[in-house]
């Protein structure tokens, strides 16, 4: 498996919570991981008619652009802060798990409506929260969550089980069990959807 | 041409100084958009050797994937705020003519390095402070800038004079003349270089 490999080779263990991946997917970008990832993306969710790939910016950009492209899906990001001149914003405040800082989300209910199939997108999923926030979003504006996507999953934090209770499928493409920084070793699991 | 008609049709007017595209470059993205604008940056730099497509997180994200993805490059994102993890961190601290608040830009120099070559891609050029700082950061690593691609200019602002000191080419697909807060109108130009 090409993403495997290359998370277990370049990924770098920064706690037992934390991986970082800034050599190819946070700061610099291997655009043929990308665009693995968004083709694996795309293919789970080929039969969904999905209308659009919605992320949080910044750091699921660049993935959620690669599977709606592929897709012919648009794609819309929920942005950082106070929208002052976005029209009808619907905003949620989140904590991050990363960099234990609240962060407010909006995003203009001018681009989901009733009809549109929105299927969520982000490199990690942990804990899951700004991914419920952007469902809990999508369906305040009458879309329909068609399903979850993960570049990384966490699969020792919460974010799966929390984002069950919205009962559609959750792929993700790399499960990692767990992460040793004593060691550095980073465990994975094979590609797993549910 | 496409991206001159989606500018002019699309792009609503919020100031004299400011063009709200949020309907299908940052916060909707039209995909389409995208990578008609990557294809025609990508054509522009396709004679040099481009190792390394750089911006800055988070609105030049996508342009800039979709660049580097046709020039066979990899992205790196100068990261704002300050890098506690990064190893090497570069960075400079400029102020958002579109916010108005100060922001600081970092950037690992494990990612550029003497020999990079490196193209710098935005969204919008506008003052080009922004810019100006990616190709200062590039040249303390020790990377040569080749030039500069931008969706769009303001070119009633400052910007490419600024970026002019850097006798590299600067290509606009979209040049906009002027803003009219008071009928709304838009005053493109045709795609011009320097």
């Amino acid at each position: 498996m090409k993403l495997h490999e290359q998370v277990r080779c370049e990924g770098v263990v920064v706690s037992d919570q934390f991986l970082r991946v800034d050599g190819f997917l946070n700061h610099r970008i291997d655009p043929t991981f990308i665009e693995e990832a968004g083709r694996q993306l795309a293919d789970h969710f080929a039969d969904q008619s999905v209308s659009h790939v919605l992320t949080a910016e910044a750091a699921g950009n660049v993935i959620a652009f690669e599977t709606a492209r592929r897709l012919g899906a648009c794609v819309v990001y929920a942005k950082k802060g106070h929208a002052v001149t976005m029209a009808s914003p619907l905003s949620r405040d989140i904590v991050s798990p990363t960099k234990g800082t609240s962060v407010t989300l909006s995003l203009s209910a001018e681009y989901i409506t009733p009809g549109s199939r929105v299927l969520i997108v982000d490199d990690f999923l942990y804990q899951g929260t700004t991914s419920a926030a952007l469902a809990g979003m999508t369906q305040e504006a009458g879309g329909q969550v068609v399903g979850f996507g993960f570049v990384m999953a966490k699969e020792f934090a919460a974010g799966r089980s929390l984002l069950q209770s919205f009962d559609v499928p959750i792929v993700t493409l790399v499960s990692i069990r767990s992460l040793d920084a004593k060691t550095g070793a980073i465990d994975l699991v094979g590609p797993a959807s549910s």
